[in-house]
Order: C-alpha cells, then sequence, then structure tokens
C-alpha cells in the first residue's frame, strides 16, 4: 500500500514509517519539524539523539533499499497540504501532524490558542485535500483516550447505544477532556466525524493511551525521540528517564489516576492493523487503543521494579499533582475492535520497561543536564499572575 | 447591573443592549465590524438599513440618557479583549462576538477554517481574559440548538444522567452538529465548560433556537439589522423578505425538518432573565432556549398565510435541500430552566410574522434588488471542483 505518513519525523511517525517499510508499503511522508522546535522551546532534547532529517532519509534508503519520499509541509497551509496528497497519492494517509502535549497547552492562553488552531486547521486542511485530491483514501488518526476524561461508565469505542426516557438512539459517547490540548483532539474527531458524513470519507479514529517505548536500531540515525521534558515527556517515559539518572520518580499526586497504557511495538501493530484493513467509504470507526489499564502508581511501581532489577538506585517521590484530574475513579474502556482484527500484544510492560532503561543508560549526561526539567512548573489550575515566565511565544515557524 | 455585549453591532447585540438599558442596566460594548464585511462578501445587506455605529452611539445617548461605552476590539487578540474588560470592569459579559452563520463556514476549506478558528479563539481570549481580569463576572455565551442535532431521544438541558451496562453518570449531552459552523459552537461550549471547571468561572451557555423578528423603534438609528442572504439570512428572515416581494417562498426539501423557533422579543426576555440570575461560582448551565418546535413547512405557511392576511400574493415553492441534514425525524428538547426563571412567551408567531412583513414592506427596493441572492450556492455535499467562485477569501480586516 502507499502510506503518507504526516508528522513522519515525530515519535511515532519515524518509527511507524520503518515498520510499514519492513511490511513492503511504500512509505511517504511530510512534516514541518515543529516537535524539534516546542521541546526546544521546553528547554529540552530528546534523551536519545536523534538525525537530521536529511541524515534519517539517507539512512531510511539503504536500510531498506528504497528511498523515502519526504516533503517539508506546514500542514496550516491548505494549499501545500494539496500537494502533499497530490505528490503522494495515497492509499492511507497516517495523520500525526498535530501537537501533542496537554501540559504545553496549558502554559498560557497563547499557547491554548496555538495547540486548538494548530491542531484544527491542520486536520480540516487534510480533510479538504482528501476529498479534493484521493477521497478514497483511508484518513488514519490519532486521537487519544485523554478525550472521554474519566467517566463512572464504561467506555466504549466512540459510539454507545442508549435507551433515555423509552427513546434508543445509538451516539456518541461524551467526551470529557481535561486540557486544551485534550479538547483540541476532541475537535478534531468531531470534524473527522462529520467530514466522513458529508462526503463519504473512510475514517478511522484511534483513541490512543499512553504509548512507551524505545525504538534504537543498530544505525543511529534510524533511532527515534523519546522525550522527558514535562511537556512532551509522557508520564512512562519521564519516570524512565528519572530512573536511569537516580533522580526520585515523580509521582503526579496519589497515583490513583487510572489510565490505559500500550508499548510502541503494540502501538505499531494496531496502526499496521488498522491500515491492512480500511474502513469502507462513508465509514467512520473509533479504536479504543490500549493494552493494560494502570494507576500512575503502579506505573511508578512497575518502573522501580525495573530499574532495581537492573541495578539503578530508585526512590518514588510523589509530587503536588500540576494537573487538574480526579484522584480515585471508575476507569473500564473496551478495546475490542483492535483484538478483533487480530491484535496480540506482544512483550509485557516489566521487559518494554528493562529495555527502555537499558537504551536510555548511555543517554544519562544527557538527561541529568536537564534534571531542572522534572520539576513540573506549568500548574494547570493557576490563576491570574502565576504564569511561568520562561516560555515566550509558541514555536510556530518551520526551522 | 455592569453589561458588557461583545459583538453589539450584531443583529442580537444591538437589540439587547437597548433593551438593557431600558431595563436600568449600565451597557458597554465591544464589535470589530465583521458582520458588516461578511454580509458585504455575500454581496447583500440588511434589509432594515443600519446605521453607522457612530450613529447608533449618538441615538443610543440620547433615547437612554446616558453614554453607550463602545470600543473597537478584534476578539481574535487577546491583548485586547483584556482592555476591554479592565475598561468595562462587567458584572456579565454577553459574549456575542462570534460568525454566526452554517452557510458561510460550507463555502470552502477558507471558510471553514476560519469560522471555526475565529470562533474558537474569540472566545478562548475572552475565558482566559476574564480568568485575569474579572474572575467573578458571569459569562452568558451564546450557543445553538444545532449543536445537538436530531437524535432520536429527548433533548435535554446540556446534561443528562444515564445508566450503562449497570453504571450510572450525569455526562455532556452528545452533539452531532451538521455544519463546521455548529461545531465551532459545540467547540466553544466544550471549551468553556473546561474553563468553568479549571478556573471557577460562573458560565451560562444559552441553545438558542432560530430567532426571528424586526427591532425598528422610531428613531431609524436604533433599528437592529435583518438579512435575507443566504449565509446570513436565518430561514424566517429569508422566507419573510421573500414574501414581500411576491418572491416563492423557498423551503429547503421537504420541510419536514423540526427546529425551535423563538421571537426577537422572546429572546430578549430569555437573555436578559440569565443576566438578571447568575449562576454560581463553578457553576456552568445550559439553557435550551426556544418556544416552539415546528417544521419548515408550518413556518413557511405560516409566512404565507400572514402574508396573504396583509395582502401579499404568496407561494411556497420547494427546492432542493443545499443543507446536510435529516428530514423527517424525532425532536424533543426540553426548555424548563427558563421557564422556571420565569420566561414567559411574548406574542405568538403569527402575531411577530405581521409585524416583521409590515417593517419590511418599506424595504421592498432593497430586497428585490437582491433576489438572486435566493437561489442557494452553497451546496454542503459538493464535491471539489465545484465550490462556488463567486467568493473570494473570508473577509476578517476591520472595517
Amino acid at each position: 500500500m502507499r502510506v503518507l505518513i504526516t508528522g513522519i519525523d515525530g515519535y511515532l511517525g519515524w518509527t511507524l514509517a520503518q515498520h510499514l517499510a519492513e511490511r513492503g508499503h511504500i512509505v511517504a511522508g511530510a512534516d514541518a519539524f515543529l516537535r524539534r522546535k516546542w521541546v526546544e522551546e521546553m528547554g529540552s532534547v530528546s534523551a536519545i539523539p536523534i538525525a537530521s532529517i536529511e541524515d534519517r532519509i539517507a539512512a531510511f534508503g539503504e536500510q531498506f533499499d528504497r528511498q523515502l519520499a519526504f516533503v517539508e509541509c506546514d500542514f496550516r497551509e491548505h494549499s501545500e497540504v494539496v500537494e502533499v496528497l497530490e505528490d503522494a497519492r495515497p492509499d492511507t494517509v497516517v495523520h500525526l501532524a498535530e501537537c501533542p502535549s496537554a501540559p504545553y497547552s496549558m502554559i498560557d492562553v497563547t499557547h491554548a490558542s496555538f495547540v486548538q488552531v494548530n491542531n484544527v486547521t491542520s486536520t480540516l486542511n487534510l480533510l479538504f485535500a482528501l476529498r479534493d485530491v484521493c477521497p478514497d483514501a483511508h484518513l488514519l488518526k490519532l486521537g487519544t483516550m485523554g478525550e472521554y476524561g474519566t467517566p463512572n461508565l464504561d467506555i466504549p469505542e466512540g459510539f454507545f447505544e442508549i435507551e433515555y426516557r423509552g427513546q434508543r438512539d445509538r451516539l456518541p459517547f461524551p467526551r470529557q477532556a481535561g486540557s486544551w490540548y485534550h479538547w483540541s483532539k476532541v475537535f478534531d474527531s468531531q470534524n473527522v466525524q462529520f467530514a466522513s458524513q458529508l462526503w463519504g470519507l473512510r475514517a478511522t479514529d484511534v483513541m490512543q493511551s499512553v504509548v512507551y517505548g524505545t525504538h534504537v536500531p543498530d544505525d543511529s540515525r534510524l533511532a527515534t525521540r523519546l522525550d522527558f521534558d514535562e511537556a512532551f515527556g509522557t508520564a512512562v517515559h519521564r519516570l524512565c528517564c528519572q530512573a536511569v539518572i537516580g533522580y526520585p520518580l515523580t509521582q503526579y499526586g496519589s497515583g490513583t489516576q487510572r489510565r490505559g497504557f500500550l508499548s510502541l511495538a503494540d502501538s505499531m501493530q494496531c496502526l499496521t492493523l488498522a491500515i491492512e484493513h480500511p474502513p469502507s467509504a462513508g465509514e467512520y470507526r473509533v479504536f479504543n487503543q490500549l493494552r493494560d489499564v494502570l494507576t500512575i502508581g503502579q506505573v511508578a511501581d512497575l518502573v522501580r521494579t525495573a530499574a532495581e532489577s537492573l541495578g539503578f538506585d530508585v526512590l518514588v517521590e510523589p509530587v503536588q499533582n500540576p494537573r487538574h484530574e480526579v484522584e480515585g475513579h471508575y476507569y473500564n474502556p473496551d478495546s475490542k475492535h483492535l483484538r478483533a482484527l487480530g491484535f496480540v500484544p506482544a512483550e509485557p510492560m516489566e521487559a518494554v520497561l528493562k529495555r527502555m532503561l537499558k537504551d536510555l543508560a548511555p543517554h544519562r549526561a544527557r538527561i541529568r543536564s536537564r534534571a531542572h526539567l522534572f520539576e513540573p512548573k506549568v500548574l494547570w489550575k493557576r490563576h491570574a499572575g502565576k504564569a511561568v515566565q520562561y516560555m515566550s511565544t509558541p514555536s510556530q515557524e518551520r526551522s
């Protein structure tokens, strides 16, 4: 299949490009390099060093004996998105070209607006371009389990059939996001669903849980990034980076928040299953993508145990929760659609964590020199006059 | 009370300013004059001539013996919104500064993006400014009944208590909007609800049904606008303007679409009740604001009957429905909250329609010279290459 990955330079995108090429798919990619800028704005770098896009493309060509078609594209410009689709003529577009950080969106009004506008316009531009250039292509869009929040009900996959005052209907499951970023993903889901109804586009919306894992092939140019700053370092990544430098594991709050988790390898497997089993024309389907449901405290313990088994000396140290989230709550999401397509989780979390720690250990100096970034500075509920000062305007220029 | 009306130069805003001043409230206003630009872009004008903002302000001062504090403000600029709030120090902000047109958002990708970005950023800017400048002020935001779509269930006011697989929760009622514009209003509702949770803001979100009515006081400078072009002319207004020039009433589709309707006077009464009965700190409440539920066919018949009683010769002529909407469906929205606050509908629709037709009759020449605008050109489901050509980029510059 011809697969276009938007945001191919990111954590998932760069790994997926290689995974799909290994399976014989023809991969093209586009990116604006905003993720590199945003992490730089946070004063950080990827814990695992990453190559320039030129070196990445060269390594990809050597590895897979096929040139990676790459275009630099600002997805907020509709005409650029049209050009990318016209060049790639994809069967599938995997849309990863969005800002993925909740804390980044919570910095201030400028970042909140930037994240919502960036994500909504990028997705709208892609939807209209699909309609006009390749209306039969399958759009595989990344959402997040965070769109649902933590309702006191089971979480179905996107839709549920309910009875209310004696009437029945199948409706979208209510969304209760917890950050400006998470709301931007809800908006995107709603726009994709609408476009699918309106124009008969085929779309898969993946409600992804927290993904963790390294991708460090022999050729270091093929390694994918792994962030640990408070905005782009997701929980497991941050905890693993803390563990390898002996920094106390900063568990947010009581640690009783329950979330879904999934390894990078399992995520690759799930996305590939979705790509290789596209929906029908006009079908908008939602997959909840997760393997384990764990509390943040359980995750911290798993990281500690894995680290101790490798000889690292590790403490868990709860810090005041900077986020706006419920602690101690019901959480029971469905995840049947991907299993029905054949998803069989690979390695258990313990094994993946150990490999992550081994992959991160050589880069302790990079992490240690930025350990001050572990303390959360973006306080989601803060009021006027308490804004974080070290960040300026969101990085939206191309490099 | 000190009430700031954002979008005071618009249809509802200009009427509300006078209604509140009559009740002794201290009114301030802000506007960017985009509505005037958008209607001009559609090649149209208000059927009822409207005065310049300078003349409006002068007339307001004469009528109410009190100066109207007005500021020109682009709500997409956060710093300008902050200034407006700092000047006005309002008890209530009535937020009407959004693009209100579904067809306008359906023109093309540029207009879709413009409407969503304009509405989302304006509302976000206002939310952050409220947090920082006057966190105790009441935000009265206009939503639309169109956010709910037409589910096969009763439509509660914003939230519903449901049981699902043996668990219970109170959740936001699922939104199923039918245009990029309607989705932008959903996004705003979701952002306002989140801000209210996060910062303890007090907010009322009015899911407004189709409002109809003229406001033509003796001093013509105090008259409010009434549009009839396909983008900004809502169903009843368009039908009334057609009736007074003997143009066949363009009922979209079978006319079996059911919607809520409310007169301008009733809308003023409802908004005033919300203003004079603010929610508690941290409370986000939703009011469904409607009086009658009617089919589009019934509305066309009511307009025809009212017009015939005044001697106009009128036909109803169904045209192909340019919209993406279900015809013939269940529709049963709750509307109890405003009644509980004391809302008693005033004149029945028939009486309001007659006065509207009388108010419009003197302006037949203005309408007749633009009768070509009655034919819908924005076809919501059209595919690539069939875009309307007569419109260029959205009007977003200030006049």
